[in-house]
């Protein structure tokens, strides 16, 4: 009783101290011992405890199973199920199970995996699949193994009615499993933008108050969540700009070197910057679907037909094979090279940019001033630059690591920290 | 009754487009219409309406009286407290009326303003002050009139206990207000640097979750939220380097220009770049103030003697009045001539700057490499660049227009727009 006792004391302490915020350290230390990391793990407050515990071994672990049923009493369990289980997909939930105890004390929050399904196989666990089974089925899937026999992910209403959907396929075949997710009043985080990006009707059904989406325009640059504020804050967004394409950032500064244009595809190729086929980069469609993303979030009632894309190949070569293609670009060499030196006359910058204005869209190369935010970036930096009543002549800039799948896996949870917040009961 | 049923499906017709997100401005032309408006300022499908209308005007003005009634009756009623009435508070008001409609459209809620406080006066009315009476004390002010005769600001328990409270002050003397204030379980949002740059205490009393202050750090760029964000998203932040005074980045250019330090000043005076007092803004004071806020987020147990500031002008100087000071710079002139020729050699960006790394935490001058984050800002723009895990080799930045009462009073407004929604039971 006493024991007990005094683990509650210990407790109760350790409580005030974390949520003074001073003690993230503390936290993460009481959950690695917990989860049965060597007592050199933990620092400098916690050896105090440890060198307690050398001789009151049965006290220190009846406190820290305490300290860790009190820890865990108090969390908000939120149920995620994964929809898409490819790199960022698998590099979230390696995220979410190495930001346990950051969730537990920033936010009170404890994510529980309800599900994984990939386009071949799912598992469903409505109570939850203990982070030893989603460690089984990242090392599975890392051998190409299939996550289950099981088909087809299952019916939403199988799931808890407070799950978060997430998103991280490259499909739209996901639609209509979202939008009954949403009629169930579920909430969705989409790395994907293909649904917002396709059909109107589709944004009208997802893209509400119970759905996230940071990463489908710049990995985890705070680019939807800066426009959301903006909107908020009454200002007017008078025009937007962006290069979207880290990909094409690449190219166009390969351009500009005077590389010529069929080499600086395959060199890019060869680097793994584009996709397998470098024509889904080289269309634009990409970068078109990301700023018809933040056109619809301006009221603007666009489809994907009604955006100007500027492709750097003729559709004639749509029929190609890759290799073909590869081995025929350099047939674009001379008039790449026009366009690139007709836009850099003067010295400025070849860039890739979408432009948002007048409820006008367009995306395709342009000739940036070497001083604007557009000509002033990296070459393989994502930007975007709000230019708003209030931001005239100054704009508001975001620029960074706009791609890779670590990156837009942290975005992605950053959205599942924020919606499980907005949503909590 | 025919004319209540076809003003009702009108209503009800008008509410689903509206949830559809499409029709912003039909929104604005009705409440522009229900305020009196001339249908000159509404759009086009709004003329639809007033075509009927000019045949039919009994039914029009049912349907605009009945359509404000649906649009009314479900908003959210937030009340606010404007703690500070000058340049930024003002501003705050107006817009806070100018965006009555976009608020009551994308997020259901209506700005209640339950009372006023000056240094010298205040007032309140815990039902909230009309849009009217809200024009009148901004005008009354505008004149340098007083807001009422009663003195200080009322306890908050006169207010309403779900009140958010606006502090746009510039002193250290609300904290004790905005203690009681949380205490009640009241919601805060700063502009005013003072209470979460003093006392450790008092950040632990007052940054929580019913708390935000994204203007504290360059007016409403959207440095604090992205910070938030990284940190909730599990990704480590190993360095946060920032521009964040707009004086101290005109005067740095200034300089590098080959101005003499002097001359600067008193430019940079003439212009109204900088307090009344410029070595306010020389002293590097508040630049470090905005650097310890993003220090305490990152966890870090700092107090203001612990950052290394680098004031230009020495200590001697800050016996002098104003306009001595000012006569007296040029005896800097060679002093800075040469500090700023050895942080510019080779080419590199003289800039002031604050610098948080592994605890620590530094502002003041320093050479930048031309082609880095902050070597490519314009001089007038406020710059964040975090430096993480996940944004190692291109850094997340965060720049443009970093001061100003209209931007500042703004990203307040987003903040408020943010908290409700958070706070709302």
């Amino acid at each position: 009783m006493k024991m007990v006792n005094a683990a509650r004391m210990t407790c109760e302490l350790a409580a005030r101290r974390q949520r003074s915020g001073a003690l993230r350290r503390d936290a993460l230390a009481q959950e690695e011992m917990a989860a049965g990391a060597s007592p050199r793990h933990t620092n400098r407050r916690s050896c105090v405890v440890m060198t307690i515990g050398g001789r009151h071994r049965s006290l220190v672990v009846a406190l820290l199973l305490y300290s860790r049923w009190c820890a865990m009493s108090d969390l908000y369990p939120q149920p995620v199920f994964l929809l898409g289980f490819g790199g960022v997909g698998r590099a979230l939930a390696r995220q979410i199970l190495a930001a346990r105890a950051r969730h537990a004390q920033r936010n009170r929050l404890r994510f529980v995996i309800v599900g994984v399904a990939d386009s071949a196989s799912s598992i469903v666990a409505p109570s939850g699949l203990s982070d030893a089974a989603i460690h089984d089925l990242l090392e599975r899937k890392g051998r190409g193994e299939r996550l289950a026999d099981d088909a087809p992910p299952p019916p939403p209403d199988s799931l808890p009615a407070h799950t978060i959907v997430v998103d991280t396929t490259a499909t739209a075949a996901t639609v209509p499993w979202l939008m009954q997710a949403k009629a169930r009043g579920m909430g969705v985080v989409l790395a994907n933008k293909l649904p917002l990006a396709g059909d109107l009707s589709w944004w009208d059904a997802i893209a509400d108050a119970r759905a996230r989406w940071e990463t489908t325009c710049g990995a985890a640059l705070p680019v939807i969540s800066t426009l959301n504020t903006l909107l908020d804050s009454g200002d007017d967004i008078l025009r937007i700009e962006g290069a979207l394409s880290g990909t094409l950032g690449f190219l166009s500064s390969q351009l500009e070197a005077g590389v010529p244009f069929g080499q600086a595809v395959r060199d890019a190729k060869a680097k793994g910057y584009t996709e397998p086929d470098p024509r889904q980069d080289l269309g634009g469609l990409d970068a078109a679907r990301k700023a018809l993303i933040l056109a619809r979030m301006l009221g603007y009632r666009l489809e994907m037909r009604d955006v100007a894309v500027e492709s750097l190949y003729p559709p004639e070569m749509d029929a190609l094979s890759v290799d073909e293609f590869l081995r025929e670009a350099d047939a674009l060499d001379a008039p790449m090279k026009r366009r690139a030196a007709e836009l850099t006359a003067g010295g400025r910058k070849l860039r890739y940019a979408a432009e948002i204005a007048d409820g006008k869209l367009r995306v395709g190369l342009v000739g940036a001033a070497p001083e604007s935010k557009l000509g002033s970036i990296r070459s393989s930096d994502s930007l975007v630059v709000f230019h708003t009543r209030y931001f005239s002549d100054n704009p508001l800039a975001v620029s960074g690591r706009g791609a890779g799948q670590e990156v837009t896996a942290s975005g992605v949870l950053g959205d599942l920290v924020g919606l499980s917040r907005a949503m909590r009961p």
